[in-house]
């Protein structure tokens, strides 16, 4: 028989050791949640130690995760890869336990926390994503999808907006199979809450349609396990379990302090609190008992192994689905997918209509999303706008008791009205990509990147395949004005490390950028897209575009014989801008070639060799962009015809004359740069 | 009597017809709000038209901003500087009349919206504003403070996740004159929100401690009016309303649907719609007795000239607060600002201390907050690790009938505890200085900027003195990790336009930034401030730093007779590094200046000659800064010793050496630079 107390006392030890050895750290947190971990990592949780990416284990997150040592401490206890030498070397350079989890780096971290709410949002994604691949891939006698989702969250997280987008969509949703453990101490890092987080928390979520439980003692294992297993029983409805704690617990002088949160205990305050909770060990010593009570190598290797014969029972009756199933869960695309891209984007060639990029970039995913039926795409209550919608996403619904809706021929809806909830649908789509299975992209307006920005940054830095349709990208919307306007935007996305930012000027442009967004394995992508049409620009070639920037349109095209004097390098709807100014100064004998430039930062990553080719030296460059201009001085630019301040609220075509964007003004502005040459 | 179905009718024609006119804009919830705008505009707010900036009136906040042809209606229509040619001019450039509502573009209009969330937000800002200055001014009998603030708000708003931060704050501070009425229309732009908003708000709204009233027939004015009428009684709680409209409200065809949302009626609909409504005036035709029963200017001015004789009788009694308030709610500092400004600079300088400049800002909001009593500062819940806090700015705090706690002495509580809501608290402190009276600032890590961006934004759109208070500026901040680490963030925040942005090096650099910031009447400013300590940098003037860049050392200052042959840039924690470097280098007898540029912003608005007195041309220019490159390359950088990737976790001092911040690094850098030349 388990010793619950002694499990919980391992980590609240490790944790306490762990931070004063760093000399940094959260100490708090882990101590008071340990009681909470015993029960759902002791007595719940379904997963292999040996197999962190088992397709059908159950998903955990720590959405608070500075409590990164209560992770790191139940990872090393059940049987991880995370010998007890990483947690000797908890926050030091390169060690597996890094200040906050991180996905990738830590075995068994499903996803990167310490930004607070996301980590519960993206455990909403992870919810989706498992009721969307069950929906899809279950068969009647074969349930081959079947797990639940926990998060554990602090008041930090009910306290952040975000907090309220994941709520309502899961309670939307009806997203019975995620469970969240409520760590309600009442102490932020200011000190006891109630001044000022005066919420009831339990009604906020019933008013969302979640399932509650408690106030529970969160410092009893025996509570805690008894309100999950309730909450596992099938209702239809998330559920929060309210799990009253205490930070710091049994630290003598800490517990239910604001000072246990962020800082060491101190060597006397340790030594205190191992007298008091009964841990006569050393430092990062845990007898072999208790390891033995956590131990959960041979029940995970048991449940896999139950599940991998349903996968074979599955593979046999259903062998195509099975390939299917594995290749989603991989994040491979279909072997057909370099010739459907290539025929997308030969077909947006030879058509070479006229639409807005928005419309190219549906017309793209209508090609798309024929033949990727892992694409699961959506918006921020903008869908008309941002046209993510194609024939073959249908809305997703639920039904009355909250299963999938299909169509007749059993598709799922794979197209989400996330609602005014740009933040919101970030964090999903990275937990949707966390869990595999799904390619996310969703849309709102450009500006509004600014709600959802940090995570768009958590995509990046933990290297997910999450897609943003980005729409109505500059003073070319018109009339809604600048709190619609971009101007800073395009820029400021692109300072993003492992950001990939694409902004297109037709519809071969967004056609490639979509094929390159689909491949991006590593990293998240954002298309800026406008809401005007824009003509399609005759093409020398098509193979340079996903270079990021290409030679577009040459001196000789515009009947001029001799080499280009200046580059005008342009991107988006800037593109029509600098070909008119090409043929204005080609009136003029002024030679001029015209690079398009729909990704600096997939550009930025070309070889020298290429980069010196679309841009030569010793001809002075112009660069055209309807936003700021700072960005543009690393391409050595003489020039940069661009906006500094904010927009206006005016038809587009007044707007581009009002703030210099004609083609006089940037043949004008090529000449001044020949000049002072 | 007035007609208020007709007075109601005035707002739906000017709104389908200006959005006609313009073909652009959203006819739909001003159609359906505009009985509630009967009750609320033409029974009980507070205002005068021919003094739209009264100190003592009512505030107004139309928090889904897109009903813009609302607001511009009641505006014109109760008799503000807003001609009907104005509206016949919607959207146009430079009309009054812009897409969204824009402060100081509009007689009335008290804050800019269109992102959703954020007006309701500012709305909290004003009524505690307003709850503040009627604690620090009112006397036994001497009411001068006293109005309420409304806003009308839409289901989208309700989505925001901010809208959960807005609705805690409000709730936690028990701002019982804040009156909110909620559009409850059931539709967004994706069509009937039932599927994706199942929120039962009044319950969610409950659960924050406010009064809910209703639902209650939205497009019956009557009921709208008893209900703000009850709402206006006081309970010590902020009210919302729920007001169930049909969004265009009188289009046959058009009303209770997602068309109706964002695109003209067409003139076939508008006919239908006067017909069906009782409406045969030609476009923007009002007639003279509906102009009659909407014209406010004579009760305006009555209830001004009715407060005017209070705060006669106020200043009679009061001489010096009534001075103080009008200074105050003028926004102007006090007259010993220069010389306070003056002292604690020379004060740093001559203490010349080692300190974080974190804690230098803290240093120098004691010489300021002590003598600024309009300093209202605060922390999204890392008091302890922004300092925000002062020995002059106790908590704030409400007792339990929600009056604001003084203390024995009479001062409120002048630093907020916002708990763990940034974007919250980046919009309220816009709501403040919207409202005016205080200056509000605010803390918290400079990553986390990402939360509240789009309100940093807005204030440099509404041009409003805001000082963002952001520590943790860099890998500096060590073992808390990637999540925590900004990177891309100070290059991004100077993106903004009309944002001043600081990252000062020491604690002279650090009291001149609150100088400026102070001094910035026009425009919001961003403090970036490290976690680690910073020793002093002796300086040649002080004069300078203001300029935003200075000649901080020279090559005569280590020993060396001659010119300098390069320049390295850097700005805050790194200008130590750039020092120590060029000592190194004097030892290879290679002369090195190094500028200080602790506000790229405010340098890039000097004069030529200034920026060539610092930055010689022709001798090289190497940048360090711990953040992206790529915003250096402008000031013709030979070279940037920087970060284009995310951090790590780790001590700083080993992330230092692991990035490549160290003098020799910066030294080889400037070395390899002089060779290309």
């Amino acid at each position: 028989m388990a010793n619950s107390e002694q499990m919980a006392n391992a980590i609240r030890a490790l944790a306490m050791d762990a931070v004063q050895q760093a000399n940094s750290g959260h100490p708090g947190a882990p101590m008071g949640m340990a009681d909470m971990a015993v029960a759902l990592w002791g007595r719940h949780l379904r997963h292999n130690p040996l197999d962190p990416h088992w397709a059908d284990r159950d998903r955990f997150v720590l959405s608070n995760g500075h409590a990164s040592m209560l992770l790191y401490a139940v990872l090393h206890l059940t049987g991880y890869e995370l010998p007890i030498q990483e947690l000797k070397n908890f926050r030091q350079l390169h060690s597996k336990t890094a200040g906050h989890p991180e996905v990738d780096v830590t075995p068994g971290v499903e996803t990167t926390t310490g930004p607070l709410g996301q980590g519960l949002t993206n455990a909403v994604g992870m919810a989706l994503a498992e009721k969307l691949l069950a929906a899809e891939f279950n068969r009647a006698g074969h349930t081959v999808v079947d797990h639940h989702t926990y998060v554990m969250l602090g008041d930090g997280c009910l306290m952040e907006g975000i907090s309220h987008e994941a709520v309502a969509l899961a309670g939307a949703w009806k997203l019975g199979k995620l469970i969240a453990l409520y760590d309600d101490n009442g102490i932020s890092i200011d000190g006891q809450v109630a001044p000022w987080f005066i919420d009831n928390t339990p009604k906020r979520f019933e008013a969302c349609g979640w399932n509650v439980m408690g106030p529970i003692d969160g410092n009893n294992a025996d509570a805690v396990d008894k309100a999950i297993a309730k909450a596992r029983a099938p209702n239809g409805k998330p559920t929060l379990i309210v799990c009253k704690t205490r930070i710091g617990q049994g630290s003598p002088n800490r517990a239910n302090t604001a000072k246990a949160h962020g800082e060491p205990l101190g060597a006397e305050e340790i030594a205190l609190t191992r007298a008091a909770i009964g841990w006569p060990y050393a430092p990062f010593e845990v007898p072999a008992e208790v390891y033995a009570d956590w131990n959960a190598k041979e029940a995970g290797a048991q449940a896999q192994a139950e599940w991998n014969q349903r996968f074979a029972a599955y593979r046999a009756a259903f062998p195509e689905l099975a390939a299917e199933f594995e290749r989603r869960m991989a994040g491979d695309l279909p072997k057909h997918f370099a010739q459907t891209a290539v025929d997308a984007v030969v077909d947006a060639h030879t058509k070479g209509e006229t639409v807005a990029s928005r419309k190219a970039s549906q017309l793209a995913l209508e090609a798309f999303t024929a033949k990727l039926p892992e694409m699961l795409g959506g918006s921020a209550d903008l869908t008309g706008s941002n046209l993510t919608n194609t024939q073959s996403t249908a809305p997703l619904r639920m039904d009355a008791k909250g299963a999938v809706v299909k169509s007749e021929d059993g598709h799922i809806g794979r197209h989400i009205n996330y609602g005014v909830r740009e933040f919101g649908m970030a964090a999903v789509m990275n937990g949707i990509a966390l869990h595999g299975g799904f390619i996310p992209y969703g849309g709102t307006f450009l500006t509004f990147s600014d709600y959802s920005r940090n995570a768009i940054r958590m995509a990046a830095l933990m290297k997910r395949r999450v897609i943003h349709v980005f729409t109505h990208d500059s003073i070319g919307l018109g009339e809604d004005g600048p709190t619609h306007q971009s101007i800073e935007h395009a820029a400021s996305l692109r300072l993003i490390p492992n950001l990939d930012v694409w902004r297109p000027a037709d519809t071969a442009e967004t056609t490639v950028a979509w094929g390159v967004a689909l491949s991006n394995r590593n990293k998240p992508t954002a298309l800026l897209l406008s809401r005007q049409n824009l003509p399609y620009a005759p093409k020398r070639d098509l193979g340079n575009i996903s270079r990021g920037a290409y030679v577009l349109s040459e001196p000789a095209d515009v009947g001029l014989k001799k080499k280009a004097q200046a580059v005008i390098i342009a991107t988006g709807s800037e593109v029509q801008l600098a070909l008119k100014a090409q043929r204005l100064l080609a009136a003029k004998k002024i030679a001029v070639r015209v690079v398009s430039m729909p990704s600096t930062t997939t550009f930025d990553s070309e070889d020298v060799k290429y980069k010196k080719a679309v841009l030569p030296t010793g001809v002075p460059r112009i660069a055209v962009e309807m936003g700021v201009t700072s960005g543009w001085w690393k391409y050595g630019c003489a020039a940069v015809v661009g906006i500094d301040t904010f927009g206006e609220s005016a038809p587009a075509p007044v707007l581009f004359k009002h703030f210099g964007f004609t083609e006089e003004n940037v043949a004008a502005t090529v000449l001044a740069a020949l000049k002072r040459k």
